[in-house]
């Protein structure tokens, strides 16, 4: 870890700094996600890292250690033993989450303080990717096209009508040296029904929105101020303190004060109407760990039978069984006569359900906020 | 507890002492019951009893305190913690299972050393049985049968042709005073199949063997002693030096060295062919609690949604789920669209099946035991 990224001279691609938000509980993967042990530090892949730490080792070849983590203050220790490379001046701790405009924002506010000439890139510590070589190429890619001048997003082709994602409607070619995929950015559309994800596929123009940014620093906050004017002047604030014995004093004062809204809202989609956005398709696969049937499909390693085993300690016996185990103990598990079963086993709480309802979990755990149960949350 | 047995002058249920085995891990009840922790000693019914402590109940109306347990010796502390009633020269401690053969066997030799004129009644400590004035009323007429020189058993009156069970083919009313329902045994049967089952249900001439045996001691020892000369001498030895300082040098040399048999072959089925076997019908409720499903189907009063829960520490969440929870634990187990579900949460081990499958436990435990995890059995 001590080399430092190989690049051409004068290239964009040194001017590169990788930004990772590590925030989000997972919800719908409790109980092993919860808020005091996010997604984002499991080994959701049976890959032997972290998503955290697959994440980072994923950009080093990119921006070697120039990367700045932002995670909930309650991580520090986690994050710290997970990236040890981390300097404390590149950690962003939020004392209370206010929204990924606010959590980008700082960081590329930080990183402009620093070198305006900047080109971040914002990639969520909590996503599957492989293979790792052909998401590295869209990201040079995309550093090209940032170096022209766009905010650029990187997008997937999708494999499926997703109703889950929201997607990028792609236009012409932009033509950029470095760059032949990119393209512009005709807009971002929510969420979709069944019906319409499908027209979207069909179309071959739309890709899912994976939240992956690279961008201009500069460009990045001309569209934060013009956007968000309160939240651009407090992250300047604390942005020109960072480096600074004041940084802890400025940023405990003003964080509080900021205000919640998403990064898309913020600047993608004004940057967008405004033609400033680009993106660049990604061929790689891309997974955003959403729920256990995803758990699942990700970890062909390990098979007990019909069923696949997440967990280093776990002792599973099967009979007749298909389905999921996510074990964090060491009980031993019997599954008898069960199908497409999702069940995970931690130390206070237990799940039982199905690959086809995992997406409900969100719903189990609302509820059980609701009754009292936020002990296990 | 200190009231002792209402009976008329001179009957022969003042001549009557109860005999609870307590044996059997209950296998398919895994893994609640287990060798340290056998089903007898855990409430399966929801009652606030274990099934020991409710047969002691169940009994002492017709016994009052003139009661043997029989278990193994690993179980003396809960057992009596169970029954504070018991006195040590009424507690047979098994030092390593023999079969109900020499179990019972030895309750009836001494029974018979210290009165040969007792009626002894066998009744497994793992039964549940509903209501109980009826079971008592069968008892009663069970003991009048055995004063005029039977060996009786309590058979049930099938509710459906199961293969899981023995039957017992009656024959002709005996006419005996105070028991006007018990007849004459033709024979007993094996586990017969389906077909043969329902043949036998149909016929009206089958109950169930429940393996209650209301006898005579005099009469249960001489059928030992024709039969099974080696394990009566055995037994007597140990029982002319049981309520002496002998008692435990006596048992301990003795009892490593007696055959292996049930009762049904050391004494039930040759007195059968001897014709000194009846028979009186229980119209009462009864189950052998023989696997998790059963467990359901007992405990109707704590519901959650569709979900019966059984467990004091039980924080049980459900979504559009039906089946059975058992909870040894405190921890939360959420539910989320699974169906006819059977989960069984103790501290070192998890059971998730269905309750069509729940018969196949013993299967399971037998492979957990051949693969070395005898550590959760």
């Amino acid at each position: 870890m001590t080399t430092d990224k190989v690049t051409n001279q004068d290239s964009p691609l040194d001017r590169f700094i990788a930004v990772i938000p590590a925030g989000g509980v997972g919800t719908r993967l409790w109980p092993l996600s919860r808020a005091a042990a996010p997604k984002f530090l499991h080994d959701l892949t049976g890959s032997g890292s972290t998503l955290l730490r697959a994440t980072y080792d994923r950009l080093h070849p990119l921006a070697g250690t120039h990367m700045l983590v932002v995670t909930g203050v309650a991580h520090r220790a986690a994050v710290c033993s997970q990236l040890p490379e981390i300097k404390d001046s590149d950690l962003v701790l939020e004392s209370e989450p206010k929204d990924s405009g606010a959590a980008i924002g700082l960081a590329a506010a930080i990183l402009h303080e620093r070198d305006p000439d900047t080109i971040m890139g914002s990639f969520a510590a909590d996503q599957v990717i492989s293979p790792e070589d052909l998401f590295q190429d869209a990201v040079r890619e995309a550093i090209h096209t940032a170096a022209a001048g766009k905010i650029v997003t990187i997008g997937i082709k999708p494999t499926h009508p997703s109703t889950g994602f929201g997607y990028i409607r792609s236009g012409a070619t932009l033509n950029i040296p470095g760059a032949p995929s990119a393209q512009s950015v005709v807009e971002f559309v929510e969420k979709p029904s069944e019906d319409v994800a499908q027209q979207y596929v069909d179309s071959g123009e739309y890709v899912w929105n994976a939240g992956m940014f690279v961008a201009p620093v500069a460009l990045m906050l001309k569209h934060l101020e013009a956007n968000q004017p309160v939240l651009f002047a407090g992250l300047q604030e604390i942005a020109r303190a960072w480096d600074t014995p004041q940084r802890d004093e400025v940023k405990d004062r003003i964080w509080p004060t900021l205000p919640k809204i998403a990064i898309d809202y913020a600047v993608a989609e004004p940057a967008a109407a405004a033609g400033d956005v680009a993106v660049v398709p990604g061929i790689f696969g891309w997974d955003d760990v959403g729920d256990f049937a995803s758990v699942g499909r990700l970890n062909s390693a390990r098979e007990v039978d019909d069923v696949t085993v997440l967990g280093e300690g776990a002792r599973v016996f099967t009979e007749n069984a298909s389905g999921v185990v996510v074990s964090d103990t060491k009980r031993v598990i019997a599954l008898i006569g069960i199908k497409d079963v999702v069940i995970v086993d931690t130390p206070d709480a237990l799940l039982v359900t199905t690959k086809a309802h995992s997406q409900r979990v969100k719903q189990a755990v609302d509820a059980l906020k609701a009754r009292g149960d936020a002990d296990v949350l």
